[in-house]
Formats: C-alpha cells, structure tokens, sequence
C-alpha cells in the first residue's frame, strides 16, 4: 500500500500506544489506512496470541479493534473538518467505550483483515464500527466511541 | 491469599490464554479469586502498556475484564452447580461479547484491581460486571456475557 498509516501521522509525544504506537518498541504496530470511504488495517497474531490452541484470544481482537477503531476516528475527524491526516492540529482520539461481539472462534496462522466504517462523527465524539474477518470469514464485530483526548491526558 | 487462583484450576488443555493461561510463557498470567460473593484479580501494568506516556493502555484494560470476566464466569458456574472450581466436569467459558465504558485515564505505575460481580447465570452463559481501580479510583467498567465453550473449540 502506497499511502502513509494513520498511526504514522500521530506527533511522536503520542505514539507511545501499545496497540499502534510508532514508538512502541513492544507493541503491535497495528497500521491503519484509508479503503475508500472505509478504513483497513491487518494483523496476524504471534503464536502465543492464543485463547485456547488454534483461536485467537479475545483480548487481542478487543485490543485491534479500539486502535483500529481511534486510529479510524482521527482519520474520519479528519476529513470530516476538509483536511489530511498529517495537517496541523493534530486529531487524537481515546476511547470511551468499546463494544465488541465474538461472532465466531477466530483462526489462528492467518492474516486478521480490520475494516472501520463511520457511523458518526461529531465535534467532540466519532463513533467507528469494525468488523474482523479471518480468512473471508467475519468472526467479531465492534464498535468504538472515541472522544477527543482529554486535557489530562495530554497535560496541556 | 491462601486459595487456589480460579485459572489453576483450568485443565491444562484450556489453558494456553494469553491473557491468564498457566501454561503461556508469554501472557499476563492473570489470577482470580473470591472475594466472599465477588471475585477478585491484581495486575500491574507493565512500562509498555501505555495508551499514551502515563496511562494504561486500554486494550490491556479490555484483555483483563474480559480473562476476568471468563475466569469468574467458571467459578459463578460452578458454584450455582453446588460444586468446588477443580471438580469435574471444568466448566470453561469463552466471551461472546465484551463491553467497556472508560471512565477515567487510568494510571501507570499502580497495581490495577479488578472486581467481578455476578449479573445472572443461566444454563449456557453467565453474565459478569467487573470495575477496574487504580489508586482508589475507578477508572473502566465492564461487562462480559460469557458462554459455555463450544465443541468447535474444544476439539471433543
């Protein structure tokens, strides 16, 4: 993919997340991107990422799909105030709630494809659904609201 | 504490969790117990698992209400059986959905205590309430809807 991942677009003080962090040297990396009027991101899980042998634990698909989901809220905020992601002020969001449905076991030893798709995007808030799919099949469903990072979080 | 964590008791086959499987070299080991009619789990966050610098990533938040979640879901059935947690047949749950509410930043450098509450228990599926404090404060609630593993998991 040719374009730049949302998580490459966040200032560095705050790419410290352990889900899609840049400067996260422990953590997953995850990379999101524009598909269209939709966002993609893929994963696939170390071998211990297990739940019990041949599944995906559950945390980890929690986990993907609140970074898919606040990285996609940057990016759908973004846009909708008719700008790039990268354009200052920065967007950052944090999650306030996080839903999600465990529609089937997921299979471990294969790619997880992460697609986000808007649902609403207001001043403060930006709500984002996530469906997960392994091998062609959707296996767990989610929905994120992100609100806007909080000045304590931020210390500004 | 003097009692047997709820995941010791797991069969070894059904703990592999990289959330709080014994038999994970690479997981969070987390353990739960009683706590007279609730149950109780400790976890502190590693320096990684940051959202941003200061506060505890959320999808490490999500990961622990959800093992929990599934932990206490075994132990409250068991227990409406009228039996002990490592009597056979293991009763052994996995998440059908997962729902967190962040209330607050949740801080790093502060052992994080999870409390389990029981909703219902039903034939198939118990529903668990957990709340997670640090420092005195609650900062994220959660309810998982735990249900009996199915046979396309357990191979049996």
């Amino acid at each position: 993919m040719n374009q730049q991942a949302f998580q490459d677009n966040y200032p560095n003080e705050f790419a410290h997340c352990y889900g899609c962090g840049t400067q996260n040297e422990h953590g997953y990396h995850l990379k999101s991107y524009w598909d269209g009027a939709a966002t993609i991101a893929h994963f696939t899980p170390e071998p211990w990422h297990t739940a019990i042998p041949g599944f995906v634990y559950g945390g980890l698909i929690a986990s993907l799909i609140d970074c898919h989901g606040t990285g996609s809220a940057a990016a759908f905020g973004t846009r909708a105030q008719g700008r790039e992601l990268g354009s200052e002020p920065a967007l950052r969001y944090v999650t306030a709630s996080l839903k999600v449905d465990y529609l089937a076991p997921t299979p471990m030893g294969t790619e997880l494809e992460l697609r986000g798709k808007l649902v609403a995007v207001k001043k403060r808030k930006v709500i984002v659904d996530v469906m997960v799919n392994a091998a062609g099949k959707e296996c767990a469903r989610g929905t994120v609201v992100a609100v806007k990072m909080p000045k304590a979080m931020t210390g500004l």
